[in-house]
């Protein structure tokens, strides 16, 4: 505990003003300053300077309390826009966003198996196109890509599928396109977008479990997102569930990816209906089962498909169990694509979540699919970028 | 954010006046004002009420700048005392310590079996001998208490070996003594300890992995201490680590107590020892052989000795994986009487959690005894208590 100086005051004032106008929407200048319980002429000069940034704009009069007519002022969300990216495990994914988070235009490439500086490339690629398109002043670039990410250096440390290593995205990016530029986990984005976009409690600790080609963890504690001493917190994909189990990229064996991501489940499908000829599913390479026959074959009542939802899913739920015996974490969430597979896949990380953990925490604890969609984190990184670059905290968007 | 009241102000003024004087030792107000960038006068208006509260004295003359001699000011750490108990398997134990949790006197007493309302006619007895012992005004009691602790509500919600099911603990012993009682989960309280007594660095994260009778984690995250959404976050030892393992006291089988307490420890030594006549351990009931025993037999080279520790190392190990995946924290701290066991048993834990969490995470984690002793438990409950009821930081004194 320190006392401001008066510069740290004027910023904090700054941001203060910025964050009520940007969480409440339309507000008189008097609305501002009761809710901040700053004084009139201090939110006056402030709103002057958002304004003089293009950040607030008047947008009309409001409703008189008895006297004048007050002016109301707002973000002016299209006065500038972003870009966020994804760096998926088969796309490549991005979006121009404006300062909503609200998405204006969206573009998309396969990776295929490109890594190193093909897979760099591609970014570039991505990132010239969207760029190009923005019509407005650009607030700057936030990326999620999986590996492990360092966030404060943005530093992609560590990404197996496409081969980088201690790559440093960020200063690359920024000097490419000369703009701020945020980078983060998948994982963790996608925690970020749930916890901006997916209509939660606000104040509300949240685990985000991602599964896709990888699997991994965000997790958002007392508000903010949890990314430990090396920016790798909720890194679970490479934790052992299976002793001398299969081989992972990572060069351990029994990894919870080897048993339980997209490609695990897809592959164990294809390997099961291969005995199982009534199966929807037999004779089909695992290069060809995709996860929504999965789902449909599921849906048939097919019991391939109910074995792997219930192998994965086995294993989903010990890594819940090991988050909430550790963080006694109540809202657990379910994102990525195997949200397709629905209840069942649910139901499944539910009862091995309670076989696995004491009782009294693994009853409390709810588990639900994310809700913010496909975009999930295209959107988180928008919301680093955002919350970052503006000095917001991170507050729930309802 | 919202900008502080009048009152506020006064409080946080107070708060760090009292902070700068505990942890930076003796100071003239000019230091006070300098180290808080409060004026001079607020910090003699605070100086003077603290000393009108007796948590603050004038200790002598400072030396001169030139001017006029100041007089040092320091926390009167005789003025008040507290009581800090520890609840553990098989005893209770206390301590009267003072305002800088020194401690002054301790007094235990056997649980041997007793539960229910025998166990809490035990903490009644020791904490009268202990309140009638201080000599000074008590500024309250701190307990540390295995199971699952509501600290907010000062509820004991669960603790299976005492048979204490939402117990208002906190609230029976203010009514009893009078005064503010503060309880935490025993393994949260020795990560207290650690923090503040350790001589770790500052600001540091770090878990604290307790191996006694139970096993439980304290986590200490940016500075505080994360308790998770009902107070019991770090609850690992009824994480299932073996599947249909041996039946845990809390319903399920397989918990990590179950294999990795001391009593598994030594349930296994007495097993193995029955099969190997050469063991200094042979022939021992479970009930005979003791960790002191287990650890003779270690340094002796007794291959039996060496089994145990493996065997309960692996297990912690993947405990200690499973929270480096989480939490990405580096240090990670062993604590509890099986410290006795020494390197030996480190090496098999740092090894476990090499072979199960990825390597750039594992690497970098660093694994070590605690610091805090025998009386961890106590001074960590202490420190919950001192820093609530003061409202200082939890910081480390060096």
């Amino acid at each position: 505990m320190i006392k401001a100086t008066q510069q740290q005051t004027k910023k904090h004032n700054s941001q203060l003003v910025l964050e009520t106008i940007y969480y409440r929407g339309k507000l008189s200048r008097a609305d501002v300053a009761r809710a901040t319980q700053l004084t009139r002429t201090t939110v006056s000069n402030v709103v002057a300077e958002l304004m003089a940034r293009g950040l607030v704009e008047e947008v009309g009069p409001g409703t008189s309390g008895g006297g004048k007519t007050p002016i109301l002022v707002s973000v002016a969300s299209s006065s500038h826009h972003l870009v966020g990216v994804e760096v998926a495990g088969d796309e490549m994914r991005g979006a121009v966003l404006n300062l909503r988070g609200e998405i204006i235009r969206t573009a998309a490439f396969p990776i295929s198996s490109r890594s190193g500086h093909e897979a760099l490339a591609l970014v570039y690629q991505l990132l010239d196109q969207l760029v190009a398109a923005c019509g407005r002043p650009l607030l700057g670039i936030g990326i999620g890509t999986p590996g492990l990410v360092d966030t404060e250096r943005g530093l992609v440390r560590r990404a197996v599928n496409l081969d980088w290593d201690d790559l440093p995205l960020g200063d690359l990016l920024k000097a490419r396109y000369q703009m701020p530029v945020y980078l983060a986990n998948d994982s963790q984005a996608a925690a970020l977008a749930e916890y901006t976009f997916g209509g939660w409690q606000p104040d509300q600790n949240l685990i985000v479990i991602k599964v896709g080609q990888g699997i991994g963890a965000g997790i958002i504690l007392e508000g903010r997102l949890f990314q430990g001493d090396g920016s790798s917190a909720g890194e679970i994909g490479h934790m052992v569930v299976v002793e001398d189990g299969e081989p992972c990229r990572c060069g351990h064996r029994g990894c919870l990816e080897t048993v339980a991501s997209v490609r695990a489940m897809l592959e164990r499908a294809a390997t099961l209906a291969h005995d199982a000829p009534q199966s929807p599913l037999a004779g089909l390479t695992p290069q060809v089962v995709s996860l929504a026959r999965l789902q449909q074959s599921l849906e048939a009542g097919d019991e391939v498909a109910q074995q792997v939802v219930a192998e994965a899913g086995h294993y989903l739920g010990r890594a819940a169990a090991c988050l909430v015996s550790a963080l006694n974490v109540r809202q657990i969430l379910l994102a990525g694509p195997v949200d397709c597979l629905g209840q069942p896949l649910l139901d499944v990380i539910q009862r091995e979540l309670r076989r696995h953990a004491l009782s009294p925490l693994a009853e409390e604890a709810r588990l639900a699919f994310g809700r913010a969609g496909p975009d999930a984190v295209i959107l988180g990184a928008s919301a680093l970028l955002l919350t970052r670059e503006l000095g917001l905290s991170l507050t729930p968007l309802s």
